[in-house]
């Protein structure tokens, strides 16, 4: 075990940009080679480690690998997908229509993150003035789960396209629970180098400096923003 | 620059566990020594490249060092405290009133992140089914400074504890963005072994296992968890 006091090293450092910007949401690599459960449960482990507010933990984590239930939650995506298509027109239908969104059947391991939200676990320290925060700490254990993937070369890939009451009752998830996150999860041919949305012209990245604001919203510093990012042309490219 | 066909060497791969397991929320630990503009330039990068829903990148960063700001932020949080110390009694209001529970003066700079939940960019893709996306958009990319800020040896506490519509006044934040998260960013005396929260006995980290489903909520195997977790007494606990 490594000493918390021990500053990261170079190659620990780099791993965890690696892991950051090297992290893709996965639709169309999935490979069907099934995972070893110890990694999974190493994946499943770091999601467990996010921080919660109040230290509540309000997370429940469904793994999904029967082939008729994948079967019923492709079907969802399919019955969400075609409404969620219909407000499209012109050249933006035709790139919907092109976008590969889920990989449900693909992927070996479908996972279901969901959030307890009066979980009595941290006595609502923290939680009164922002009952968010409990969906909030949910959303970070699926970050951490998605960047612990990438480091052990597994993608990941989560599917909002889903009517989720159909889902939670198709789960049986109880009421008062949450689903935050639906995951397929699987090896991969590749990790692209860039996000789908960005390679197939949906919508590009946004300029980081345009986002930051000093001691007060719209109070924008450019000569603070070049002391930010000195040796870069894109604003938070990693050296 | 690593390739993203590379698979993570044995120090990368411990250097994203490490920033995951070493991660703390951090109150009281904080040095007052400036952080060099380009560290945070790199946190505030992996912030920018989190996951996000149709990647609409929602999030927006209000850096704040100015003293008489912090002061009256301050202020919010202490009044907002002592309406939630108002709900214990007994041992909890002892444990509790002994809790610091932020760094806002303490740490040198405080990061106010927002999410605009209309913002147009991404095309709406991925999230009319479920709006909240857009919200867990954003705290991802809070996870993914925390664990940038880690492996830079800085430490990060989120502050919950605010009345969030004065903050909003404060910070002149428009309305239709909402307050994520309120950090406290800063290098820091050392790193705790364990959660604040923990270790005064506030609440106890949950036993993984029991938070674990197999196809369908509820259904437990005890078989597939000794699979997933084959080397450690405690699950999740990484090799």
């Amino acid at each position: 075990m490594s000493d918390p006091g021990d500053p990261f090293s170079v190659d620990e450092k780099r791993g965890v940009y690696r892991a950051i910007y090297e992290r893709r949401d996965v639709r169309g690599q999935f490979l069907r080679r099934p995972l070893p459960p110890p990694v999974l449960g190493r994946i499943l482990g770091a999601a467990h480690h996010a921080p919660s507010v109040g230290f509540m933990q309000p997370w429940d984590f469904i793994l999904i690998e029967d082939a008729a239930l994948r079967g019923a939650v492709h079907a969802n995506f399919a019955a969400a997908n075609r409404r969620a298509a219909a407000i499209y027109s012109g050249p933006q239908r035709e790139i919907y229509a092109g976008l590969k969104l889920e990989g449900i059947l693909d992927a070996p391991v479908n996972l279901c993150v969901t959030c307890d939200r009066e979980r009595a676990r941290g006595h609502r320290l923290g939680r009164q003035t922002d009952p968010a925060t409990v969906l909030y700490s949910a959303a970070c254990a699926v970050q951490n789960l998605w960047l612990a993937a990438r480091a052990e070369s597994v993608g990941v890939g989560w599917v909002s396209i889903l009517d989720l009451e159909a889902l939670k009752a198709l789960l049986g998830i109880p009421p008062g629970h949450t689903v935050i996150a639906y995951l397929c999860l699987g090896f991969v041919a590749e990790f692209r180098a860039k996000p789908d949305l960005e390679e197939h012209g949906w919508e590009r990245r946004q300029d980081l400096a345009s986002l930051l604001h000093f001691d007060g919203w719209g109070r924008r510093d450019a000569a603070r923003v070049a002391a930010l990012f000195p040796r870069s042309a894109e604003a938070g490219t990693p050296e």
